[in-house]
Formats: structure tokens, sequence, C-alpha cells
């Protein structure tokens, strides 16, 4: 930077070259191909007033979602880290669960003895890490985590491990009149506190997994605490009623990259007029994962096998993106 | 405006004095005095860069109640109104409504009857009108029934029966960089259709009472159904948690007329920096309705009482409004 700023004129030339391949190409992280054609050719469709796809800018709703779609999902859920990272916070002060289910099993990181415990030990870990306090207590919690925790392949934070190139289409979209929201299985206490930062995606437009909150008074002061309850779930056959009770109307475009998606395709691309409905495919071991059929986490098998009868746009990783995460080189 | 046309200098004077008149008061319908100054001080401090009270845009988020804040709730809900049609003219096809409740009380228009009956027969009635249908559907026979429908004092639709002073603070608002948001008891699916044309709010940011939905495929084809079970009351402390689950943040500012708003109202303006909590007073019987403490429909009382002490401005319809509806005479 001191190099580049010591000579303006060359930092003024590369700046401009730099817009202007900005301005030739709005998403310059994905390859040329028919991928990249079917994103581009779909939203200036929508947005050509006059043409013959025009959608009514209030129409022009896009949801995604984020785990696998927007952000990388293995080695395990990054809420599933959070979860295991309290646990061991908190288990400070429980010396029982040494020898308590499912608290034992995450203590010594033992997920196929976690596995075997089924449901039930998931909404147990879910509430002893995610209720009994305050949504703003909450807040502060996945704050703190998520600014210090990091990927243990990537080493970077998680927030770093977002999709370069599903960012740079968010925006795309946006520039494009498009409202964009998150429709995710995550929790949306936990998603809300990074997606701003990280995608450009208010609290108000995401959308996922909830558990119940009650107003009270605490000390005389309004507030929410949150019930070790399960509200909702927003996967599979929820996501598309997550989309009718937060957005109450079908959006025009989805992208998904799992079976939990499948509904949401469906339902968002058999509406009338123009659609796009479009499915990261993991098949980059090398840069990030490669994983569908057989995956534990984010298994993709039917989506996949319906995706040529129902126009489904299905983008490789490997082949459609030219970099990955934001601090990969250019290409 | 054939005159005017015809005289195209007089007509041009006449737009640049009511554009000038615009300018310079953007709520023309409100008189001058300590509610509207109080409205105008709240919006500009939030709003103006750099000042000791500016509110970053995206925290700039307003809730309005609907039934009694922005438009009337007398002599009976609008929605019971809908509920009322649609079991008249299910009735053809149900002769055994004749005999049984809650049926009969509403064919027989016995509203103390109907009273006596409970929670329960207006959860059957609501079953009855609101579900086993299509989301679509539904949409479908709301649209049609409003834009049918008159105020029976008014005689006219209930979209004009609007309250022409509050659609202008919404407007004022928005201008200012607040999102602006309804938070009402009434049925989500039943204010969308029209909050839209009516105030300028999109259907993602209405927030109400709620019956659950069910994907399913109707014919091939991918459908949300409305369930008769009810998911979510948006009223009294249920508005908070509405607030929470739709928002993800605090709003900064909150308008009711009745103690349904009052645990709202409370959560809005106990949050940190510069809060404006206003409850809209109907004390005009002859412009509309008065009513207060001792109401069937929109009791105010406890949310009243605690005003001064709370901070929350009063505004008086007759004192502080010039005019009512939007098709008044301008004052």
């Amino acid at each position: 930077m001191r190099t580049l700023l010591a000579r303006p004129a060359m930092f003024a030339v590369a700046l401009a070259l730099a817009a202007s391949a900005r301005a030739e190409d709005p998403l310059p992280s994905w390859n040329d191909g028919p991928t990249k054609r079917a994103v581009l050719d779909f939203t200036r469709r929508v947005a050509e007033p006059g043409g013959p796809d025009f959608v009514a800018p209030a129409d022009r709703i896009a949801v995604f979602d984020n785990d696998g779609t927007l952000w990388c999902e293995q080695p395990m859920y990054v809420q599933a880290v959070f979860v295991k990272d309290r646990i061991r916070a908190m288990a400070v002060d429980h010396p029982e669960w040494k020898d308590l289910q499912p608290f034992k099993a995450v203590l010594e990181g033992d997920r196929r003895q976690l596995a075997d415990l089924g449901e039930k030990a998931l909404v147990d870990l879910v509430s002893t890490t995610h209720a009994g306090m305050t949504t703003e207590a909450f807040d502060g919690l996945v704050r703190d985590w998520i600014g210090a925790a990091t990927h243990p392949r990537f080493r970077r934070p998680y927030t770093r491990c977002v999709y370069r190139p599903m960012v740079e289409l968010l925006a795309f979209l946006r520039a494009n009149g498009l409202k964009t929201f998150l429709v995710s299985g995550g929790g949306v206490e936990f998603m809300r506190v990074w997606a701003e930062p990280a995608y450009g995606v208010p609290p108000e437009q995401v959308i996922g997994s909830a558990i119940r909150t009650k107003y009270e008074l605490i000390a005389g002061q309004p507030a929410l605490m949150r019930l070790p309850e399960v509200e909702f779930i927003d996967d599979k056959a929820g996501k598309p009623v997550g989309i009718a009770r937060a957005i109450g109307r079908r959006p025009i475009a989805a992208f998904g990259n799992s079976d939990g998606d499948y509904e949401m395709l469906r339902y968002v691309t058999a509406g009338a007029g123009p659609r796009l409905g479009l499915i990261v495919h993991h098949d980059d071991a090398e840069r990030e994962y490669a994983y569908d059929r057989d995956a534990v986490v984010g298994r993709l098998a039917r989506a996949l096998e319906e995706a040529p009868e129902r126009g489904w746009v299905v983008a490789s990783m490997k082949t459609d993106w030219a970099r990955i995460f934001p601090e990969d080189d250019a290409p």
C-alpha cells in the first residue's frame, strides 16, 4: 500500500482498471460459462423495465440458505461449534457434566456417542446454551464467540469462510432491486448477529429456526427472555412455511446446497413468471470440501437428481468459482 | 381540472404553492402544538448526521399498531366484519348453521350471545373462515372482500377509513430513513393484502397474529395450506415477542392506541438513546369515535394513565388532527 501510495499515478491507474473490470463484470469471482450466464441473464431480465420478464420491484425477492450455500458448513455446522464451545465454557460451573449425557459426549468430543443419543440430546444442548437469558445477553455471547473462533482447517474467523462468489451475487441482486433474505435451518438469533456485516442482510431479513421468547420485566426493565422450547424449525418443508410467515409472498429466486433446501427450491420455482433456482455443488475437495449424496452434514441427493427436470442451475464450486473465500488470490 | 388546465399559468401557481406548503410542513393534517412538535423533533434528531441523538439508519425502526392507530376500529374490528360476511356467504352451503353455535349467533347478528360463547367460539369462527385453503386462495378472498366492503357509518371502503395524519406520519418517518412495520393483533395474512397500498408498508414488514400453515403438494404443485390452529397471538405481551421474532432488534419508536399496545410501548421506549412512544387518543365522537377506559373494542386505561410518567405522547384526535380521513376537506 505504501509503495502504491508513493506512486499516485500508478495507484490511480490500478484503481481505474479495477473499477472498469467491476463495471464490466459484477461477478468477478465467477468463471465465464453457462452458470454465470444464467444468473446474469435472469437478474437483468427481471430488472429490465418494459422487458417481457420484468418483475415489479416489490416482488423481486431472493432467498438464500446459509450453511453450505453462503459459508462453509464443514467439518461441522458453525452453530454446533458454538454449542460445543459454550458447553465447555459452562462446564467449569457444572462438574456433574463429566458423567452426565449429553454433556459428557460433548466434553469428550465423542461425535458418534452424541449421534447415538438422538434428537433429545440436541434439544437439551440447545436449551442449555441458547435459553435462560435475555435476547440481548444471547446476542452478546454470539458476538464475542464469532469474533474469536476460527475454522479448524482454514485458520481464519468463520465470517471469513463465507463464499466470495455468493457475497458478490447477493450484492449484484440487490443492485438490481432484489431484496435478499436468509432462510436457514440455523438459529435466527445466532445468524442475526453477524449476517449484516458478512452478507449485507439486515436482521429483519433473516429467517431461521427459533426458540420461544417471553416478555418479562427484569429489575423493572422490559426484556425478552429466551425459553428452552423449540418454536420453529426452518428446514425442509419448514422453509416455505418460514418464508410465508415472515415474507408473505413467494420469492422469485432461491439458492441452496442440500436436500434441506428441496422444498424451498420447489416452492419458489413453481411460481408464475421468471424464476431462478440454484444449487451450490460442493465438488472441490482441494479448495473447500467435496460431498453430496453420502454427506452427514449437507446431504444433497434428491435436489441434485431432480435439478435438470426442474430447471435448477447447478453451480460447481470447482469449475464455476474462480475463488472461494474473500482472502483467496484474484483469479 | 379542465378549467385549471385551460389556465396553465394559474395551475402552475397552484401546484407551486401546494408543493411549497408540503416542503415546509410534512404533516399538514396535524395541527400545530406540542404533539406535532414532539414527532417532528424526534424524527429530525434521530436522522441528523453528527447530531447528539443520531441513530444509524439500520436501527431506525418504527412500529405501528393497526386497529385504532392507523385505521378505524369502531363499531367493530374490520377483520371481525370480514369473518361475519364470510360466515354469511358460506351459510348458503351450511343450512345446519341456522341452529349451530357459534354460527347461529353470527347469522342472527347477536353480539351479546357471541360474547357469551367465549374464546372457543372465536377460534371456531376464525378456523372456519381463515383455514382449509391455500395462502393464495385466502389472499384472493380478502382482496375481493376489502375491495367491496364499506364502513357502516362512513359509507366508504375500509381502506379509506385510514387516518390521514398517520399515513402522513408513516411517509415522513420513511423519508427520514425509518423503516416502518405494522405490529397488530390482527391476522398477518389479512393485513398483508392491503397494507402496502394503504400505508406503503410491504408484506414482509407486517407482523400480526397467525394460524399455522403447512407445505403441501396440491395436484403436484407446491402450496401452503392454512391449518385451523392458532400459531401466534400478536397482542399485549405478544407484541414485543412478535417484534423480536420478526425484526430481531428493538425499534426506536412505537405508536398505539390501546392497552394492547402497553407492553410494546414499554419495550420500545425502555431502550437506550432517543425513543418515541405515542398514543392515539379517540376523543372525537363527532368526526370519528370517543372511547378509552370503558371501551369493549380498543380499551385504553393503563397506557393512558402511565403515559406522563413514561414520557409517552398522547395525540388527541380532536385537537391534534386537522382532518381524520383521506377524503376530509383540507383544514
